[in-house]
């Protein structure tokens, strides 16, 4: 198994109340970079930052990290629109960051976009596919996406309060300037992308088109930025079987219908409790609170980690463990290892 | 433990009879490219082409994706001057393709990508570092600096007849070109990689300062390109205790004194046999026959399978296995398994 992120950026995000995907809308830039990081090395490389909300909640990267560290698979990054640099390896679809949808066209290059992602992902040897993203303010763009294919799923939020009127907002002001009916891009899903999506839904249905292409198993890992993906991939007219992995707090927010997404989209949906609520550690209290809720592959990571047999509880104390060796300031729950861990 | 691959390209390999690392002189520029692929994803995946020398002797890709099937080590590849795409992920460091060396000067920007690879080695949090090269025509570039820095160590060569007159007349040529004596640039390692060097130089000689630095112990997972590096790393006035891994080819061509080397340089030097002369697979038979004989980390892979308690007969049937898998043409020594291996 491969799991492959899509990191990108949309300025979309940089919307006031849009994203909690940063502790500021500065910082917000560098979230995919050092996910990535975080994914790869176990820690940020590039700069000394630890994405976290305005509240302190840890990005989901910790908790997939957590169990690639348990687990041990590979990972392959895509730069899907990075503004930030990385120190994490990269491969290149020629994206650029996604543009504020409330412009005429978000994304100028999706066909190219597209087009090279699903030659990588039909050319990628693995057997199995766990595709992942990363892109601050991707609910939204996930949001506009369904609405210009006339889908009628909700979406899920990084905030606890799901700021649903204000997403709608803004992607009622995107359809309008980009001059799309509600539905009126049903069969045109690259137009889609390109008037009111980001450069990681792009990336990532180019990715799952050319996967299914060449018969590798398909399990998009993630939340409802994911679930407009699928609608993306079944738009282009790809009816292979196509799972999502996501986590219990996308499960449970009162805005989002797993079931109906599930028939809607003919998806095989997995929702994956990690049993936060058992824990009192900092990294998982502020998830508990309905914060996060995924990103960066985490529902796949924990379905990863079920089907290998690890407990939530191990997991648990992994997740503990990757957080205590990001933050010098925690009050780390137990002694580190006598060898100082693996760092 | 991280090996990290630097994978960059020299004009200076287009010289007629330099190198064996291609088919032909043309293909030559590829295989940088997809040895990174080979060990990234097990195979080729941005064209259809596995790297072979003029004479069929398999990439030593080959055998460092062979022990990584064993042992799963993290591999992180650096662009250090690619010329091909790759769909392996690589992290930048702002290296172009090497001029050649005969030119004035052959690698303008080394200051700033030995700076950028430094930075990188300090800041990768792994304790351990395999640090490997693939660029053809490195042992000529390598010859270079060596005598640029005074150091009158021999190289080694991917032909089975190391074309040593040959080389030292390019040699010759490109400190004329550059206006150097032997021994001129003795305490400037860094003009003497952008005078008659390598990207690759630049590159690995900044992550072994950099990761030393940061307290890393660090591996040079290679054969006289690495000696070249290490001259550098010496000569740029770090001390402190660092390792060679090669291979018992290198070890056995007449022009290397790998002992010479370990006194000159203060390096702990490894040669590890493969046993490949008990294999009759065409994968391996080439390297018996003196050809290739390092590349791409493949002494630091033994190395760690040795180290890990993998046998050498093990290690021989998984290099059949990755190599069959890359070679439709090929007849397998064995059934592939019942369910298909990992492709």
């Amino acid at each position: 198994m491969r799991l492959v992120l899509a990191a990108g950026t949309t300025r979309t995000a940089t919307i006031e109340g849009i994203s909690a995907a940063g502790a500021t809308r500065e910082l917000m830039a560098h979230t995919p970079a050092i996910d990535a990081e975080i994914l790869v090395y176990g820690q940020p490389v590039s700069i000394d930052l630890v994405p976290v909300s305005p509240t302190g909640c840890p990005t989901p990267a910790v908790i997939s990290r957590a169990v690639r560290e348990q687990v041990g698979f590979d990972v392959t990054v895509i730069d899907a629109g990075l503004a930030a640099a990385t120190d994490a390896p990269t491969v290149s679809v020629g994206a650029e960051p996604g543009r504020d949808i409330r412009e005429e066209r978000a994304v100028p290059r999706a066909n190219a976009v597209f087009d090279r992602a699903r030659e990588l992902g039909r050319s990628v040897p693995d057997d199995e596919l766990f595709l992942a993203e990363t892109i601050p303010g991707g609910t939204t763009t996930a949001a506009a996406v369904l609405r210009a294919l006339g889908t009628d799923l909700g979406v899920s939020s990084s905030l606890a309060e799901n700021p649903i009127a204000l997403k709608e907002q803004v992607v009622a002001t995107a359809l309008d300037a980009s001059g799309i009916e509600r539905g009126g891009l049903a069969d045109s899903p690259l137009r889609a992308i390109e008037a009111v999506g980001d450069p990681v839904q792009a990336t990532v249905a180019g990715l799952t088109v050319g996967a299914l292409e060449s018969g590798s198993s398909v399990t998009l890992a993630g939340g409802t930025q994911l679930v407009a993906t699928a609608a993306l991939v079944r738009a282009f007219g790809c009816r292979e079987p196509l799972s999502l992995a996501t986590t219990a707090f996308v499960a449970a927010d009162p805005a989002v219908d797993l079931d109906a997404a599930a028939t809607t989209l003919d998806l095989d949906v997995t929702a994956t409790d990690p049993g936060f609520e058992h824990s009192e550690h900092v990294a998982m209290e502020r998830y508990v609170a309905g914060e996060a809720k995924e990103g960066v592959g985490m529902g796949g990571a924990l379905a990863l980690a079920d089907r290998e047999g690890i407990g939530m509880e191990p997991v648990r104390g992994q997740i503990a463990a990757v957080y205590d060796r990001l933050d010098p300031d925690s009050t780390p729950e137990s002694e580190p290892p006598a060898d100082g861990g693996d760092r």
